[in-house]
C-alpha cells in the first residue's frame, strides 16, 4: 500500500476481503436455492457492484430512485427500492419502470392508488411488514389493511404483487448467534404465515427477508424466497460486536493523519471527524464509547492481529477525532504519521466519504460523488 | 416558498434569518473594537461568505487547506486554518501561503520545524491553547513547550508568530448565560496571562477566542483581540438548548417527504436519515432523544410559533427518520406531504447535504459539492 501519498482522510477498500465477503454469502444463498438480492446502499459503487455480477448476482436492492438510476446506468435490470415509496418522485419511478424490472415497497392503499393512477409502466409492489424492528412496515396482524392494499393492486394492470418483504433490523441489537437465530426464525415465521394466508389468491407471491446478522449467522435459511443483506460486503465494528463477522472480515478502513499528541491524557488528535466517519458509535466491553479501532498497515493491506490492544477513537467532532491510548501504545504515532481505523458503521462512513481508494491504489466510485457532480442529494 | 417542487430531502436556507444572525454579531464585535474572523466551516459557501463581505468582514477562519483554497478562489485573502497543521499537506499550505495571508495552528516544535524547513512563503503561526475543552491545544501551564515553539519560530524568517488561540468548546455543555460567561471569562483570563507573559518579547502577539455560545451570550468581550465563532450564522437546536439563540434565529431547515404513517405508535416515517441530517442528537427536557424538531411552512419561510407542540425526530437510520407525534399532531401529515425540520447541529447537516436551496428558491453552493466534483474529501 502506498500510504505515503495519502494527505487527507481517505477510505481504504481491501478488494481481497471484499471479494471474500461477497463470495461467502453468494455461495451460501446459492447452495440453499435462495434468491440473493444484495442491498447496494452499503457500497453504492459501480465497481463493487461488478464484483457481485462476476459471481452471478443479477438482482439488487437500493434505497432510492436516484440510487436505482445510478445502478441501472451500469446495466442492472432488476432492482428493488427497499424504502417506502416516496410519491413525490413518481416521475423518476415511472422513468425507471420503463427501463428495468422495478420493485417498490408499499404499506398503504392511498400510495398504491397514486402509483396505479400515475404509472404507465409495470412495477412489482412488495408489502412491507414489520417483523419487530418497529421502524416501518405493517403489523403482521394488519391483514385488513393488507387486503385493502391487495384490492387496489388488483385494480391496476401496471401493478404486480411481489409478496411480503421485511427487514429484521432488530437483529442489530443481538449479541449472540442464538439471539440472531431467534429473530430470523420469528421473522421468517411471520412472513410464512402471511404467505400461507395469501398464496391461494396470489400464487406467485414471494417472501423476502434480509439483514446482515441473520444472513451471516444463520446456517439454514429455511423456506425464505429471497435475502437482501447489504452491510456484509464490508462489515464493520458493529457487525463484529454482534458476532456477524470477525475483525479480519472488515474490508474498509479509514486512513487519517495524526496531527497532535496529548501525553498528559495519553491521547492523539487525528484529522478525521464526524464528516468523515459519520457519528455512529458502539459501547466497548469496558463501557467506553468507540468510534473506530486502530489496525496496523501490513504489506498490501492491514492486519488486525493486535487490534484489541491498539488505541481507539473516543470522540469525533466536525474534523477532529480524539484517540485514547495506553502508556504502551501512546508512542506508536507522532504528528504527520498516518493511522488506520476500522469504522463502526461502514455504510455511513462510505456515504460520508463518497469515494474509496483500494489497497492497491485504484480509485473506486461511489454514488455520492456522482451525486455531488449533479448537485443533488437523493 | 415553492415547497411543491421539492421531491427529496432538501436543506432550506432562510436568507433573512441568516443575514440577521450575521449582522448581529458583526455589529457587536465592531462596536467593541474586536477583530471578527468568522469560522466558515458551518456554511462552507461562497454565496453566504459574500453576505459577510457585504457587511465589512475581510478575515475568515476555515478548517482545512482545501476549504481555504475554496474561499481564496472567491477572493478571501486573510484566512486562518483553525485545525492543527497536517504536515502531510505541506505543498497545499505553501501554495496557499504564496497567495493569501495564511494563519496556521501549531502545538509542537517538530511540526513548526517542518514548516520552517519546507515553506517558501510566509505564514502566521498561532499556538493553540487548551482552555478547558480538552480536545487539543497546549496546557496553559506548558510554557516550556511554548518557549520551545517560539524559539523554533524565531529561527525561520518565513514563520511569524500570531499569538495564542483557543476554542472554548466546553461552552457547548453549558445551559445558562452564567455558565457561558464563566467559561468565557476563564478562557480569556488564560489567554491574557499568556499574552502578559510573552508580550515583551513578542509585542505584536494577539489573543484569539471564539465559540458561538460565548460570542452570542457574553455582553462584554473584554480585552480579547479576535473572535472566531462559526455556528451562529445558522444556529441550531443545540444552540437553542444552550441559550445562544431562539428557535426563531435558526436559519436552516430540512424539508423531508413523509413516506409512511404508523398510527399504532403515533409515528411518521420521513425520507431523511443520518446521511442527510448527520447523527448529532440532543436530550429534551422530557428525557427523550431528539434529532430534529418540526416547524410549519409560512409564506416565504417557516414559523416556529408552535414548535414546542409539534412532532420531533426520535431516530435516524441511513435514510429513514422516525418522528414521534401525539394524538393531536399525528394527523398533521400524510404520505407524500413535505415536512420541515430544524436540525440539531447545522454544521454537520449542511456538510452532509452539500448544498442549500433558499426559501426564495435559489440554489446556494457548499464546498462539499465542489469537493464532490473533484472527488476529494479534505
Amino acid at each position: 500500500m502506498q500510504l505515503e501519498q495519502i494527505q487527507t482522510p481517505t477510505l481504504l477498500l481491501d478488494p481481497v476481503r471484499t471479494l471474500r465477503n461477497i463470495d461467502r454469502l453468494v455461495q451460501k444463498a446459492q447452495l440453499q436455492g435462495v434468491t440473493f438480492r444484495p442491498h447496494f446502499k452499503t457500497h453504492q459503487s459501480h465497481e463493487v457492484g461488478r464484483w457481485f455480477r462476476e459471481v452471478g448476482v443479477d438482482k439488487i436492492t437500493v434505497s432510492s430512485p436516484g440510487m436505482a438510476e445510478y445502478f441501472a446506468a451500469d446495466g442492472w435490470e432488476d432492482i428493488t427500492i427497499a424504502f417506502p415509496v416516496n410519491i413525490r418522485q413518481i416521475e423518476a419511478i415511472n422513468e425507471l419502470a420503463s427501463r428495468i424490472r422495478l420493485g417498490l415497497l408499499v404499506l398503504d392503499p392511498v400510495t398504491i392508488t397514486a402509483l396505479g393512477q400515475n404509472l404507465t409502466h409495470p412495477v412489482t409492489l412488495w408489502i412491507k411488514v414489520d417483523v419487530g424492528t418497529h421502524r416501518t412496515g405493517l403489523e403482521p396482524s394488519s391483514t385488513s389493511i393488507m387486503d385493502q392494499c391487495l384490492e387496489v393492486i388488483r385494480t391496476f394492470p401496471a401493478l404486480q404483487f411481489g409478496g411480503f418483504l421485511a427487514h429484521a433490523g432488530h437483529s442489530y441489537r443481538s449479541r449472540s448467534k442464538e439471539d440472531v437465530q431467534q429473530i430470523y426464525d420469528s421473522s421468517l415465521r411471520i412472513l410464512m404465515d402471511l404467505k400461507q394466508r395469501y398464496i391461494s389468491t396470489w400464487p406467485e407471491l414471494r417472501i423476502s427477508l434480509g439483514d446482515t446478522p441473520g444472513t451471516s449467522m444463520v446456517d439454514h435459511f429455511g423456506p425464505v424466497d429471497e435475502l437482501r443483506p447489504g452491510n456484509f460486503v464490508f462489515y464493520d465494528l458493529m457487525q463484529e460486536q454482534i458476532g456477524a463477522c470477525t475483525a479480519d472480515d472488515i474490508a474498509v478502513a479509514m486512513a487519517c493523519p495524526v496531527v497532535a499528541l496529548h501525553p498528559e491524557r495519553l491521547q492523539w488528535i487525528i484529522y478525521g471527524g464526524a464528516i468523515h466517519f459519520s457519528k455512529d458509535a458502539l459501547k466497548l466491553d469496558n463501557g467506553q464509547i468507540c468510534f473506530g479501532r486502530m489496525v496496523e498497515p501490513k504489506e498490501d493491506s492491514w492486519s488486525v492481529e493486535n487490534t484489541n490492544r491498539l488505541p481507539y477513537i473516543i470522540s469525533l467532532s466536525q474534523e477532529h477525532g480524539i484517540v485514547q491510548c495506553t502508556p504502551e501504545t501512546f508512542s506508536l504515532c507522532k504528528p504527520g504519521d498516518l493511522s488506520l481505523w476500522l469504522p463502526v458503521h461502514s455504510c455511513l462512513t462510505a456515504d460520508a466519504m463518497g469515494r474509496y481508494v483500494t489497497t492497491d491504489g485504484k480509485h473506486v466510485d461511489h454514488y455520492r460523488i456522482r451525486n455531488g457532480e449533479l448537485g443533488i442529494r437523493n
